[in-house]
C-alpha cells in the first residue's frame, strides 16, 4: 500500500497541469473547461485525501457482516439486510433513501452430504448448487464419470455418461482479472443441462475457485426446459484431488450424494437506493452500484459487503461536500445479484424510460483488492478527454486503461441499453479464493486497500457528475477501440 | 529447496574431514573409528541421495489419505488403518513386521453446531473438542463470557462466569518451531475443567490455530473426576472475530451450542511395527517412529501421515543397503497418538524391560516441512562426538542442534525411562493452519520437503545404528546444557 496522502498534494499540480495538456480528440477545450477541470480535480483529491484516512467503509462491510451476515435472495435474511440498508443510508443523512421491489427467485439449501462408498469409503466435502433440486432421500449412487471440462463433457458419448454421476474436474487459473473463472464456471451454470442430456444422474463439479482448501464452492447453476433437472453439487479442490487418486486405482468410484436442497418460487426483496440530489442537473444520474445479497455459507463480507461498503462510503463523502456535483449521484444496492443479476435487470425495467438520464454507471463487485486500472465504454470521440478527467485517479494507484469496460454485472446490460459504463478494476488474484465460501468473511477485507477503493469510487462519481463531455453515444459492439 | 544432490558428492569429502577434527570431549578418538565413521557417512550420503530422488514416501502417504484416510483412535477406520498399515509394511519387505494391541479410549463426534441467537442470529462454524460430552437435545442456550486466556478464566469471579458459556479467545502466534500452539492449547485441553470449575454450562475457545480459515480445529480435551463434565467446542478464527464484533456491540451475546458427541468407552487398536534386523547387535534398536491415528475432519495428511511417510520410507531405504548396519531399526506406528499418547505409553509399558537396550527413539509428528535442525537428549559427555557423527546431514539443510531433545510426542516419556532421544526439527510455520481440521489433506504436503525428511532420517537411523558411542546416562533433568 503507498502512502497516497503524502502524494496527493503534488498530484493536483500535476492533474492541473495534464488538464492544460492539449488532446488528441477533435473537440475545443476551452479556457472554462480547463478552470472547471482543475476545480473538478482538486475537489477529487480532497475526496481521495478523506476516503483514505476515513474508516467508515470498514464500519460499514463490519456492520453488514456482523449484524446481519449471510443473506440469501429471497430469504428472512434478505429482509433484514435490505432494513439494515435502509437503516444504513438514513443514519448517514442522504438526500434521498428508497427501496423499489424486484421478484426473487427463493432457494432452500438444506443439507449437503457425498461420500465415496467405494473402493474406499471416504466421506467428501461439497456444497449444493444454487437452484439445484434434491436428491431422492436416499440419496443417489452411482459411479463417477470423469471430464477434464464442460466442453469434454459436451463431447461424451452418452453411453459412457448414461445412468452415472457426471465429474467436471476443470481447475480455475487464478489471474488478477479473474479471467480464469470465466473459462471454468461454464461448468458450474451449465453443467447439469449437459450431464442430463447424456443420462446422467447427477452432476459435481471441482469447486470454481483458486484455492486448495477444503471448503466447496457454491454458485448458480440453470435447468433448461425439456432437459430432466439432476441435482449439482461442487466439491472442494482436496476431495476432486482424492477422486483422481482413486481414479488411478480403480475406475469404477461409487458416490453416493444427498442433497435436500429445494426451490421455493419467487418471494419480493428489494433494490435499496440512495441519493446524493445535483446541485444544477438533478435529473441526470451517475450510478454506483453493488449488490445486497450473498450467498449463505460465508458472510458476504468480499461478495459484496465489499462493494457494499465501497459505494456507501464514496457517496457519503460527496453528500458531506459543500458544493454538492451538478449531476444526481444514486447509490444502488441491488437485490439478488446471485440468482441471476435480478436486481439488475429489475432496475433496468423499471427504469427504462430514465436511463437517457444516466450519464454513467459502475458497479464494486469483485471484493476488496485495491483498483488498479479504471476502463469506460464511452463515445470513442470523447473517450480521451474522459481519461484526462480523470488523471487525478493515478495518483491513487488507478491507471487510465480502455474503453471496453462492461461495468460490473448488474450493470452489464446498460451499454446495449445506451448508457455509458466504467469498470473500476480491482485486483483480483485472491478472490476467487474466498468467493462463494463459508471463508468470504471480514477478516479476508484489508481495511486500508478498501479505503484506496473509495477514494477511487468518489474522484470517479464526483467527476463523473461534473463533467461537461458527452459520453453518447456508445462505439457498436463491434466497433470498440 | 536446494539442490541437494550437487552437493552431496563435496560434502562427503567435507564430512570425512570432520570426522578427522579433533573434538572438544575427553574422549579419544581412534583412527578405526574415524575410518568407521567415514565410511558410516559415504553409506548416509548415498542413503540421502536415494531419498531424494523417491517418491516412496509420498507414495505412501497418498495412499493411507486416499484408501483409508480419517481414521479416528478407536474407530472402524482406525483398524483399516492398522490393516493398512500392516500390509504396506509387509509388501515393502521389512524382516519383521507385527503389530501390539493397546486399549485406547473411543468418542464419537456426531454433528456439532452452533449458533448465536441475540443480539444478531449468526450461525457459526465450531468443532467439538475431542472427548467432549454432548449438549442436552435441545442444546445449550446462555450468554458468552469472553477470557483473553485460560489463565484469566482461571482467575475470573465465579459470579461472573455461573450459568454462562465460558468463551476463551487465546490466538495462537505462527513461529517455525510451533511454539505457539504450547502457549495457547491449555485453554482447549483445560478449558473446560476450568469452565466448569467457576460454574460455566460449556466452554468454547477460538481454534488453537494460525490460519484464518473458517474452519475450527478439533483436538483433545479431558474432564478431571470431581468436577463436572461440560460440553467443549472450538469456533474458526473469523467466528471468534464475529464474537468480538458482537461485544463491542452489545455485552448480551446468547450462544446456542448443540453438540451430540459422546464417549464410547474402549476399544482395541494396535502399535503397527516393522523393523529391519540388526547384522552385529540386532537386540539394540534404534526406533523411529509416528503416529497412525488421525483427526477424523481431515485426511490426517500432516498429522500425521506425512509422519509415517518419513519413517516408513526411511528404514526401506536402509532395509534395501547390501548390508544392513549393526543395530535394528524398528519403525514403531503408533496407536492413538491424538486422544493422550495412548500407543507411546502403552509402547513404554509393554516394552519396559527392553528398554535398555533402546539406542536412541525419535518421533516425526509436526507435518512435512524440511527439516531445519536435529537435537538430541544424549549423554552429555558424547554429545560433540554425536554431533560430528551427524555432521553429514548438514549437506542436507540441517543443522547440528542441542542436547535439549524431547524426541516427540509418543516418545516424550522415553528420556525419563533412561532411553536417548533425537528431535529432527520440523519447519512448522504453517503447520497450524491446517493441523486439526478438515483442511488436514494431501494438497498440503510439498513430494521435495517430504522428501527432505526421508533423507535426515534416513541420515540419522543409519548413522545411529552404527555409531560406536555410548548415548548414556543422560544429563539430569536440571542439568541440560
Amino acid at each position: 500500500m503507498k502512502n497516497y496522502n503524502k502524494t496527493l498534494c503534488a498530484a493536483m499540480i500535476l492533474t492541473a497541469l495534464s488538464g492544460c495538456q492539449s488532446n488528441q480528440s477533435d473537440t475545443q477545450v476551452t479556457n472554462e473547461t480547463v478552470i472547471e477541470n482543475n476545480k473538478n480535480n482538486q475537489i477529487s483529491q480532497q475526496l481521495a485525501t478523506k476516503a483514505l484516512s476515513s474508516s467508515l467503509s470498514y464500519d460499514i462491510v463490519e456492520s453488514l457482516t456482523v449484524e446481519v451476515g449471510p443473506r440469501l435472495a429471497g430469504s428472512e435474511k434478505d429482509i433484514i439486510a435490505v432494513n439494515w440498508a435502509m437503516n444504513k443510508l438514513e443514519s448517514l443523512g442522504f438526500d434521498k433513501v428508497y427501496k423499489e421491489s424486484v421478484q426473487v427467485p427463493a432457494w432452500y439449501r438444506g443439507s449437503a452430504k457425498a461420500s465415496i462408498i467405494a473402493p474406499f469409503e471416504q466421506p467428501l466435502v461439497i456444497s449444493a448448487l444454487g437452484g439445484s433440486v434434491s436428491t431422492p432421500d436416499s440419496g443417489i449412487q452411482a459411479q463417477i464419470v470423469r471430464f477434464d471440462t464442460l466442453a469434454d463433457l459436451q463431447a461424451a458419448d452418452p453411453d459412457s455418461v448414461k445412468g452415472k454421476i457426471a465429474f467436471i474436474d476443470h481447475k480455475t487459473e487464478r489471474h488478477i482479472t479473474g479471467k480464469g473463472y470465466g473459462k471454468s464456471v461454464g461448468g458450474r451454470s451449465r453443467g447439469a443441462v449437459a450431464a442430463a442430456e447424456k443420462g446422467a444422474v447427477a452432476v459435481v463439479i471441482r469447486s470454481i475457485g483458486t484455492d486448495h482448501d477444503r471448503m466447496a464452492h457454491t454458485g448458480m447453476m440453470r435447468y433448461k426446459d425439456g432437459v430432466a433437472k439432476i441435482p449439482a453439487a461442487a466439491l472442494s479442490a482436496p476431495d476432486a484431488d482424492m477422486i483422481n487418486a482413486m481414479l488411478k486405482r480403480d475406475d469404477n468410484i461409487q458416490l453416493l450424494l444427498n442433497l435436500t436442497s429445494k426451490n421455493l418460487g419467487v418471494a419480493t426483496s428489494y433494490n435499496v437506493i440512495a441519493e446524493v440530489t445535483g446541485s444544477s442537473k438533478p435529473d441526470e444520474v451517475v450510478l454506483i452500484g453493488a449488490h445486497l445479497d450473498s450467498w449463505d455459507e460465508g458472510t458476504g463480507a468480499i461478495d459484496d459487503g465489499a462493494g457494499v461498503a465501497i459505494v456507501t462510503a464514496a457517496a457519503k463523502l460527496i453528500q458531506d461536500l459543500p458544493n454538492k456535483p451538478a449531476r444526481t449521484i444514486r447509490v444502488v444496492l441491488y437485490a439478488a445479484e446471485e440468482v441471476g443479476l435480478v436486481g439488475g435487470k429489475a432496475y433496468a425495467k423499471q427504469h427504462a424510460d430514465e436511463l437517457t438520464t444516466h450519464y454513467i454507471a459502475a458497479e464494486s463487485d469483485f471484493g476488496a483488492g485495491e483498483i488498479y486500472q479504471i476502463d469506460f465504454n464511452v463515445n470513442p470521440a470523447v473517450f480521451e478527454q474522459v481519461k484526462v478527467e480523470h488523471s487525478g485517479m493515478t495518483v491513487n494507484g488507478v491507471k487510465l486503461g480502455n474503453n471496453k469496460a462492461t461495468g460490473g454485472p448488474d450493470v452489464s446490460m446498460m451499454p446495449s441499453l445506451g448508457v455509458p459504463v466504467a469498470s473500476l478494476r480491482q485486483d483480483g488474484t485472491d478472490y476467487f479464493d474466498y468467493h462463494h465460501t463459508p471463508n468470504d468473511t471480514l477478516d479476508k477485507i484489508d481495511p486500508k486497500a478498501l479505503a484506496q477503493n473509495v477514494a477511487a469510487y468518489a474522484q470517479f462519481a464526483y467527476i463523473m457528475a461534473q463533467s461537461e463531455l458527452d459520453l453518447r453515444p456508445l462505439a457498436k459492439k463491434d466497433d470498440k477501440k
